[in-house]
């Protein structure tokens, strides 16, 4: 069931946001659409998924990336989920921190006490929220991901971890090699407990080496990024994708940082992307 | 003078705020402005003022309309004042109102105790802010103006008033007709008195009547806009061009609201139709 929250006409089409009760989160969710012009017109579109950085929630993507043209010229909708569970119940960081808990949920399913009750981003993203859009909305099953810091990890887990899901990922400054980086050390112990073979598992420079399905990876990574050496290392996905050989196209562009202006400057590259493998 | 408080690459150009005594407005104002690259590669060029709506200040355009795409591919400048004056001594609404005072400044010069001494956004928008800009960054003195709801009225307004100033102008959803609408009748009554003859002097539908240069206007507004018939009556201004012939072209979006998704469907139009007369 999903509950409609807004409507807002956008290039011909519309963006939409939704609430719907997910029952792999154990909580109510909101997420937001864009529904190309083709979609309300009646024909069944492709999705891209994006998966939002830290603190963000389903609304940052949609109001400051201007996404909407390309999408709307290339016939994709676009889904954003929010970036963790909400609401009574739901616990946050201790402390209060931005980079834990509440809008950090890092797409993984925790395993440790009290996370694991609703921190199942990996499930929700890839499971529950795709066969609700696709039994509610005029889309296809063709499936691509993308995302942003914590959400390009996601995007690059996501696919690496469910070979056939997906028929196109990229990323836009992710965080490559979390169980090696202070967001994802502190995340990763909290989530997923002492165990560093367990991190691993959501860890995308491991998962590529031993990939078989080899999905082309296009990742954008601003040169002024202030978290460029400290937390993304993108040079540690480059060195993995090298040694298997894996298709991933890696672009530093120059004198640009982490905010949606970036993204924004690049979003029609990673639309035209992924339009390539959705609408092939 | 100006102070750097932020850069961002964008679109191979630069989003930059400042922040500057302004002397007109008596405190501290903080603006944005987009440079294209062709104004970083050192050719300047023209700029287009955005005036925001109630509530806004220099960032929401600059965030959420999408417009620095066809800026960079065009070759303008965009700068975005405030909405009002700001700062401690600037008196706000006496109520807390979001409607008045910060943030709705209406780009009028104020008349009434104790309003007059900082509320002068029109001559701050009209001649203190380009005179900075041109002084201080690489443009030229061709000047376009636009702006949403009653930031709409603003360029209208500055534009009407000051023929010769602006080579072009446009808005979307401007507040048309302020004397004859709630927004426009609390916000005049205040900032100018009780005297009626004080507030045609801002108002778009009395100001083009006797209007000589006769620039064209180009109109958007949503047909959904929730706002279209209490507080923005395109329909009087219609009523007035056609009155004295004067070259307004408005046009009704059907489904679109009040929002930044009605912006961004349209900005790049109105950037081109800017970019006629400001590259002319």
């Amino acid at each position: 069931m999903l509950t409609l929250l807004s409507e807002n006409r956008s290039f011909g089409g519309a963006h939409r946001r939704y609430s719907h009760t997910s029952s792999v989160l154990a909580c109510q969710m909101n997420f937001a659409v864009y529904l190309p012009p083709q979609a309300l017109a009646g024909t069944p579109v492709p999705v891209l998924y994006w998966l939002s950085g830290l603190t963000c929630t389903d609304e940052n993507f949609m109001q400051k990336a201007g996404a909407q043209r390309m999408a709307a010229e290339l016939g994709i909708a676009i889904v954003c989920p929010d970036t963790s569970p909400r609401g009574e119940g739901v616990p946050g960081d201790p402390d209060g921190a931005w980079d834990f808990g509440l809008g950090a949920g890092f797409y993984l399913n925790a395993s440790e006490t009290p996370w694991a009750t609703h921190y199942r981003m990996h499930d929700y993203v890839v499971a529950e929220l795709p066969a609700l859009i696709e039994a509610h909305l005029p889309v296809t099953q063709k499936r691509g991901i993308s995302g942003h810091s914590m959400g390009g990890h996601g995007a690059l887990v996501c696919a690496l971890r469910n070979p056939g899901r997906y028929q196109s990922v990229s990323a836009f400054a992710p965080i490559c090699h979390p169980q090696a980086c202070p967001w994802g050390e502190k995340a990763f112990s909290r989530y997923l407990g002492p165990d560093r073979g367990q991190w691993a598992e959501w860890d995308a420079c491991v998962l590529l080496a031993t990939n078989r399905e080899q999905l082309p990876i296009l990742v954008d990574q601003g040169g002024a990024d202030s978290f460029l050496h400290t937390q993304l290392m993108p040079d540690q996905l480059q060195r993995a994708a090298s040694a298997v050989d894996y298709p991933l196209t890696l672009r530093e562009q120059a004198g640009y940082d982490h905010s949606y202006y970036f993204i924004a400057s690049f979003i029609d590259e990673h639309l035209q992307h992924h339009a390539r493998a959705l609408l092939a």
